[in-house]
């Protein structure tokens, strides 16, 4: 489902070794995205600024992946995201993701 | 100005004391809001949720009371944007966000 | 139940508005703590730690009450606690949690 | 000594240019693994927690490392410690602790 | 001594419980600020800019403090730290800073 | 000119794309270095200082290349950062700065 943003390799494995805590992960992953006013791509775009200013690198370049694949997210919208990762974060988090932004856009 | 997110009295000390930094930080804000593609609604709600997950809780506060006052922003979409948070960011950003949005929505 | 370190007012206040979210939230909840080898003690203390670098002050301050109340942690094991906060990140983190834990074992 | 987590090779260069750094670290060190309550492998768990949740990705892998090698902690124990990771702390740390627990134990 | 930053009430009370660790915190502290080539006063703007992107806010305004009263350090040269905080890491934590610097300096 | 630290290739993407933000980021990042009363060394180190707390490696990494380049700051000079680093933020931020400056200054 496309809603499964974080749901890799990784998440696979605990389904096999511990269902039950996979099953409350889905439940809540199914639970979150299952708005009441704002839309999905809305969501997964806070969800993109989020990560930007984690500096978990891995996890922004997965999301802005999906979500250019998934929603066809333009560059110019991703641009849009990051100008409020610059004014509220500063340069060290802006640069980084602008790095991986222009990668994924060439 | 609407837009204007993080002018409050401490900025305007600078205004006086260091204009061209002033007019810097002005020009830049005004830029970051003349999106392309996005709303400033939805600009606004990314500015909110990377605030939340900051633990910086003044700034939080401050941005969630003008984004109810001036955008009309309602509770139940202020809590779409916080389940992202409790998503990417776990419970300890969200209880704390959760708190300020149910005093400012009582 | 004791285990649910982070159900306050906040939380309960989603349960009316959002059952199914609130549903999802218990439901992790339950199988976090339940776990294979570790003793609860133990996941309590490691949740603690990780609050006491997190720097949102009133999450640790509840959970450091929480836990002297309800499983009699004494000052010396929370020290010991504190001593990893020290050297893994700093006297930033270590100096704002002894406060605390100073206050709350007075 | 099993207790210098941190001590690789850029600390030994310390010990060359500045020994009286390198023995303040040293002695700071020995006083934190020495806990008057907590064992040495609950400490070191509280340590890989703290470093699952600061992505800071070398630090933690080589603390898991380490911690598999020299306290023979299985691959069930660290996943109570990411369990704690999840729920406080969210999906971003917890993936990618994850991602470096299945690489190591596999 | 000038400079035990970090040294207020919390500290002196390990000094009585756990005199080893308070020792070997101090004999850090004092290796710390024995720079080879930097003076004090700019190790010192360099732990005040830390602070103040931690949004640990006790810690920054008590840095601020210190050094304001032990080395007369002027509101301008705060606010040459603080516009190196701006352009780094964003207008969340600048704005907090700035709040505490106008405080303290009125 | 030396001091745009943070203007890379992706920058320089901007200028094309969208040159009115283009210019509020130069303009803001003339203003940030032309202090009162700080010299512009001092502001590096001070930006090197929260690029190595804010575990986004390779901001880091260009900072400490560039500042070496064209600042000719020594080793000697860095440690005298990374040991406020050390004070201030523990063995997990002071470790990866050490192993970077290891490298950049073998």
């Amino acid at each position: 489902m496309a809603e499964k943003v974080f749901f890799g390799k990784g998440i696979r494995q605990i389904k096999k070794e511990d269902p039950q805590l996979y099953d409350s992960i889905e439940n809540l992953d199914k639970n979150i995205w299952n708005a009441n006013i704002l839309d999905y791509r809305t969501q997964k775009l806070i969800a993109i600024a989020i990560s930007a200013t984690n500096h978990e690198s891995s996890s922004f370049l997965k999301q802005v992946s999906k979500a250019k694949k998934e929603l066809d997210i333009s560059r110019d919208e991703m641009m849009d995201v990051l100008k409020v990762v610059l004014l509220t974060s500063g340069m060290i988090p802006f640069i980084h993701a602008l790095e991986v932004v222009n990668k994924l856009y060439d």
